[in-house]
């Protein structure tokens, strides 16, 4: 049995802004950003992408397609943004289309987030969705060391999908782990409550950014982006890139 | 019936640090700070506590303590602060002691956020706890206003009792306000899996503040601050000073 002393700390946290309440550079930092960032970049690693870089604006992502060989994508307002290729849909990441190549994709929430983390010197950082869960919890498992659940959010609000994949984790991987921090307990209680349909869960609680895409037509993206270990691969932040760990 | 538009909002802020998130200058905002600040207010108010100012600091307690006829409050890790009279213990505030008197009370959390609400200029602000609970919500569905549930929480963290109180004022007016927020949707249900017994729920999550009073030996005060009720004033904030409403 390991001693005490010896036992990792988990920790959620359940928006960027409040990152300065955890110890970013003692820990690993898992990005969550369920609908639909990380599942998506789930999606192109599983199948074979080369690296996912992303990038906070639509100019940032053109200039990098202009300057090398890559596919660039990114949506506004659930369109493909202007001067874009293609869209935050995992389903467009299929093994066919995107093995080989680097993938330049324009996130809000969850590349300001990863940025962040970054800044404050996060000892690694991998991204996480219920679509690569097991890597997730595999990970965290084997390397011991502690952890921050960063939920992405929305523009700083809290949301229930990043929350709920917090839940999940924790609900898997807690016994390897000291739990002193109230927000972890409220994830993973609200999990309890919805694991039996998350999806179900989202649409009776009137989740907003679930409601926002369920606006745009993009229900079985949802559902994709909640169903676990469709794309299950570890995500992991190196050298300015997402790559398959 | 009224129409849509008309119908006010309510939203829940988890942590001060979320505070920018929410229209603050369009809202009634409840300040909760459970364990104990907003318990040990109502408390002093119900007696008959002419007001309560509350303060940031020890040094400004004392102060308004040596230029007026108040009783000066506040504890630091479990102990009466040094320089002041006496502690955050809501029992010490009997009728027989406090009627007619003016409370100066130094909390850290509750007071701070207090102050931020203030800062954006909130259209009103009111305090509550479980102890205050129908009298703040007879209030907020009387005004037809927008709300913001603002949780004092601890040093930013997000903390179990304070979310649990804000999903017990959901549940109980939520029928009279839109609720478009995913941090209330998850006090709603983090409520609806305590709302038993909420003691015993805080201690099997093993909630971080909770635990801290508990190792002071501050067992009797929770129990006080989580019942519903034993204080029923409303709590306003008059031109500097918490008044009973």
């Amino acid at each position: 049995m390991l001693s005490k002393q010896r036992v990792p700390q988990l920790q959620t946290c359940l928006s960027p802004a409040l990152l300065h309440t955890n110890n970013v550079s003692q820990s690993i930092v898992v990005i969550i950003d369920v609908l639909r960032a990380t599942s998506t970049i789930a999606a192109a690693l599983k199948n074979g992408a080369k690296s996912v870089i992303p990038v906070n604006s639509v100019a940032e992502c053109i200039k990098l397609g202009n300057q090398l060989e890559v596919v660039t994508a990114g949506e506004r307002d659930g369109r493909i943004a202007e001067g874009l290729a293609y869209g935050n849909t995992p389903f467009q990441y299929t093994e066919k289309f995107i093995k080989g190549k680097t993938l330049v994709l324009t996130t809000t929430n969850g590349t300001r987030l990863l940025h962040m983390a970054l800044a404050e010197n996060a000892k690694e950082i991998i991204t996480g969705s219920f679509t690569n869960l097991s890597s997730v919890c595999a990970y965290l498992i084997e390397k011991k060391q502690n952890v921050i659940l960063a939920c992405a959010a929305w523009k700083d609000k809290v949301n229930l999908e990043d929350t709920l994949f917090a839940g999940a984790v924790i609900s898997k991987i807690k016994e390897h782990f000291i739990i002193d921090c109230d927000s972890s307990q409220i994830a993973e209680s609200l999990y309890s409550l919805a694991r039996g349909d998350i999806f179900e869960f989202m649409q009776m609680k009137n989740a907003s950014h679930f409601k926002r895409l369920l606006d745009f037509g993009l229900e079985k993206d949802i559902i994709y982006c909640l169903t676990e270990n469709v794309s299950d691969v570890l995500v992991i932040y190196k050298d300015g890139r997402l790559v398959a760990g």
